[in-house]
């Protein structure tokens, strides 16, 4: 037999109801995404620092546990380079693109099928089943060379198309799926393809209802130098706006062209998370104050009216 | 477009990290039960406060939203008399059990069916679907006259058999299943059934994971005078010590043995809880710290060594 | 070892060969019907007269298991009214509709489902399981307040939407649902709904082959005062110009346009019973001669050339 | 519009409520066998007059519509002989069986075959959908030759293994199976097979819960001269002891042995029916008064207390 | 223990290695036609001739085997003329059409129905299951009365309508259907259908990829004169030249008629092949090397650039 | 229009009926292994030529055309010793096995999933769904640490189970798995795993009927030195008695045990083959005269009385 501690129940009770406040207070969101696809495009400082790793890994199992349907999409990028000096490969970049021979390719390919795998053992350590494909496996990513103004790059891809089966097949037997951003051509030959770009591609081709890009920076800013200007939520017109009048640049313009094309292939809501924020999955879901800054359908109802 | 409030993230972050923290702490709850049946029994304080009756319909959905598949079985024997009184039918008890002849029983029918259908519109209100349907629906609950020490104390049921396929179906449509304690004999008459035998006899037939009481009580003392001798989990064998060295008696006495019923009849877990705490479903299953006592199977592992 | 009766096969053989006739002609009706939903509006003195109620059970029972799908949907007005004024309600009409205040609209909640279970039970004594649900469950009728001439009367409802599903899920399930006619709004109050309303619309949803009322009439009259003018098939266009007409007054009128909404919305064929004929319902549906009066679509093919 | 006749409704309502009487009747029997195979033997006079076939296949049809699963197995040896004699093969019986060689063989599968496929047009004209098939097909009726006393009599087959999917299939697929009775051996030789044999054998192998066999006998004398003694009801334990005491013989021997391999196997009843009365088969199965002779298991509940 | 024989692997491995590349050759056919349905007519010599005989069943079973659904559709008219004879009935043809009486159609149904049967234990020898029917099992082939240029012939059925599902059932549950080309009319009648009619609608109806007939020519010449002339692909619009220039006469007119109906209503490729040529239907599908005449679609893709 | 070549059909039908004939004798195979699981070890110089490797893979997909369920389960420690060194890591063995430190399992990883994925892409080239995995997914492959005569060689897994839902579920979708053999342990780290052991181990868990070993070996020989002396089949008591005997030594020591193994938990059939003679797969299944060992259970059909 075990009793209750001494002092009884009722000593830190205040602490338990806050508790059950919080689990209430996910209620309604667990409820409107239930059985519903995210995809989790993984990069960044969320997947360098091992404490923010474990806790997006505990985020995303949530997510599946609590009745959602998620999928990772993980980039890569700091360890093609480590490995890519350690086999004595310089890094060539054009116009921000790595330059991909097929040395290059080879150690990309092996470094992102690692990493793959590596998440997947995480995840399955917290009891979830998971599986680690490439967009070569079931045909998913199919690409042709991207040339970068003119110019061939190597084995860099431009999605062309996108064959789910796969993927769904692997959630509807109930495993996680965990991408690693390689495409082939009609040769079968591999591609290094943008993490963000194959994110998207899934995104769309698996009818996900959300798709978060875990970043290094806090969201969106009207005004990148006035803190108090991010923005919380944005409509494809309000975003597109923003970029012909050339408020947006730099690394951001292609992932928000990328946001904007989701919505528009019919994603409902896609999000710039701070990987940087412990849980920032999570508390952007499953808690009335969002995080970072959402993409949105000109006609969707706004959630951030007061809070969210 | 929206921006965030001024103050910006950071100035309540560490609210946003403990609710996070809570969220992670029910983690392995959520995925130890889930898709498991748990039967809650539904009853006393927390159906007359029309607060806490909300707190237990909001726990009962957020445990269906994350994966469980509970069955609400309800009493009503405090609207019974106030309905007895209001047409005139004096309430009779002998042994602590109503003497039911046919004009009461015809009365706590349309009592308990009328309780049954506010509990489904309480649930719907949350955005889940409820189907209330009483023990005579597919012939679920079957019984015979109960006799009190030989006497005919009228149509009060003893369950003989239980066809629980009616709520299984409704379970697999997804419906939440709210069950009033009525039972049918093979003329087909009407009885009135102790709900918490109900409770008792549908998770067994059901195969519940766990059967839950909502109770007046913080749980079982070993000596009821001592506050701190709350028993926090206990074994079927260390209960029938109990019961037989004489130290559990009054109405604690029936509900022990149908908990030992229960445990000896396949389900794993169950909960004697306190209904008057707010909250006492979740904080029992998603938090690290359980509430009320617990009876369990006596080869079962303990929860309990430190806090739960 | 059994022996035949003296006098053997031959004896009544005859009326053996009569029996045989009769199955033999409802041979096509079973076969036409075959897998159909059919909606039967139960009501009137086939409700108060145990006979007569027996013997519908036994035509609904009889439909069922020669492979219709029926669906009962039950009024209970004469019972509301009796009790109450057991519990001291005084019962007040406008324009024919009962008002019903807030303790009205909880004594009409709990007859109607006290007559519900008890229908399930008289179906399960002749060995099919049936389930009673009403309007709230599964959000099956929902509806706004109905005014009377403008003036609010209290909790009678108006169908706004149906939703079929927990009906379709217990046929499929081969349970015989039995509807209570009680609606809920969006905040999860509790609607009294005229139970011919609520018998149209729940075909309409179920996309029902036939819907039968069982009334207190022969059918309609083209002369009410002339016993002769009995009709036995009309098509819609038919019925809105003697509607036009002013040839139907009085209480045949609300059904009539149910009758006609209902075909308009798909349902083959509507049907206005006698239900003071013993088993009217089989007699109807199984023998050459049709009871009654039926409605029909106007491209609708007639039965009724010669005697059906 | 279409008024009732003059007279109305209550001229001959008398007759109208008998046959109500008769349905009703009918009704625990439909529901007792709902879903459950019987295998009809089909033969004798009932395949030869006309009016009867044509009855014998309502009877049929009507058992599949309300519910039933029924299969028919037919024989043809009358047709046999006639086309033998039209090519010119001379008929030779040993010990009452058809010696067949290979010319016999040849017609006698023609002859099957067609009888086969006229019964399949007689049933679909009813609106049901049939297939025919011999005991080939999906290889159905597996056997060796048939030695008589030791002497070959050609293709003459003993059943040694049924593969009844192909049945299964059908019946699955909603058609009613019509079986002509060819068997084959393991080099792909058509035998010819007694029609009771196959029956049995397949209603072994489909589990059937009803085998009945239409003769041209009244069912079973326990002493042939004397009317009065037709045995209504008879155990196997019963049955094997009048054959141990020499009270049958003649054709009705090998029936009665297969009557008992198919209750021992598993069929719950046996019936022999006389087949020139019209519509035996409904008359047994739907009313109360049972016509012929009903084989059952020693320990089966039996029917024929008063009529049946 | 068993050893290679002596001289070991390398003294044969030429012939071995040519085995192999025979089957990889067939491998892109396979994969190509995977899950397709293909019907057969089979007739002419093949249908004569044992050894052909028996090649034809082991080439539509090797289709089974590796992924295809073929459906055999047979004719019969040598046995019937021969049967016919044997019974006394003459034989009467008019523009090149049967006189089908009543006598008539009776042998003519029987001597299908065993040929029907012949076909189902030949293919069952080789381990696959088959089932054998006619047009008139599940109402597969409905028809009415053919006249000769106004002329009544009895018997002979233009078809109306064709109901695949028994077919497409019997595929379903992985037997090789085979059929015998005999319709019904609404009466129930059978009728004689010329078997290249009924492979060309079975083929339409059931979605046929290829449709092959098995014929006495080597397929269509240019110049019947010019064996040089042997056309190996042929599209609709070039067939309807041929035949609207007078240059296709005689048999092969209907034949090809036929064909581009076929090709019409959606098969995709139709073959004129040449039966009297051992594995023929082997050759045309899975080797390079094509045989006989195919029909495609205008707008189809040509096989036969250089060799297929 | 396309015309048949020059000199027509017949001058070259010898050869097309040759085709015919290979075609016709890999029927029994086909259907003898319909919808099998067949396990196939990739290893060994067939791994490392090209125009072999191809051959390979067009072996497996013809497999899986015709019907097999095939499962790759590939090798690679030629090419993890060729990255090794290109990374400056020293490759050391102990009884020879690969002492595998983190950062060489870091870089076996990595090269195994290469492998993985390069094979994916050949078979995907031919037009068939493959997916590439490794024992991590899903975890397929259970593993602790293996001692090599107690001493710690680092990251070399024994396999303790396998869960093969994840295989199961791929060929259920139509996908071919290739698996790369990495292991892991419950902490999730990576373990090297022998690929024949992995192979074996999979066969047993997907109960696989054929297990195939691509060696550099043309099979078991009794006695090595003498190339008459190749074993053709041996049952595992042969074998058994072989080992004990001392006759077996070296590699194929453990090779055998793993066949043995195989055997032992239900795979019928184990083959050693060359997997330096081109479709040795092809040859070994598809024609009479077997190629390599076979190991076979004791109580086992001996194929090769003659040829095989």
């Amino acid at each position: 037999m075990t009793y209750q501690n001494e002092g009884g129940i009722n000593a830190n009770m205040t602490d338990e109801l806050a508790k059950a406040a919080v689990l209430v207070e996910a209620l309604p969101y667990i409820q409107k995404f239930n059985r519903k696809i995210i995809v989790v495009k993984y990069g960044g400082s969320a997947m360098v620092d091992e404490d923010l790793k474990k806790k997006v890994i505990q985020d995303v199992v949530l997510l599946k546990l609590v009745g959602f349907k998620p999928i990772i999409v993980h980039g890569g990028g700091k360890d093609i380079t480590k490995w890519a000096d350690k086999v004595g490969i310089e890094t060539r970049k054009v116009n921000g693109l790595r330059v991909t021979d097929e040395p290059t390719m080879e150690i990309a390919e092996m470094v992102l099928n690692k990493i793959n795998k590596d998440l997947v053992s995480l995840i399955q350590l917290l009891g979830i089943k998971a599986c680690g494909i490439s967009g070569k496996d079931g045909k998913l990513l199919n690409c042709t060379k991207k040339l970068s103004d003119g110019q061939d790059i190597g084995y860099v891809g431009d999605i062309t198309s996108v064959d789910g089966k796969v993927i769904m097949d692997l959630i509807e037997n109930d495993f996680l799926p965990v991408i690693a951003p390689i495409g082939t051509d009609e040769e079968g030959h591999s591609y290094n393809i943008n993490a963000d770009d194959a994110a998207c591609a899934i995104a769309t081709a698996c009818q996900a209802e959300k798709l978060a890009f875990l970043t290094d920076t806090e969201g969106l800013y009207l005004d990148f130098e006035d803190k108090n200007s991010l923005i919380s939520e944005i409509s494809v017109k309000e975003a597109e706006d923003l970029i012909s009048g050339g408020t947006i640049v730099g690394g951001m313009l292609p992932k928000l062209h990328n946001c904007i094309d989701a919505i528009k292939s019919g994603v409902s809501r896609v999000h710039i998370l701070d990987g940087r924020i412990p849980h920032c999955l999570l508390l952007e879901i499953f808690t009335n104050k969002g995080i970072g800054t959402a993409i949105i359908d000109d006609n969707a109802e706004r959630f951030y009216n007061n809070d969210k």
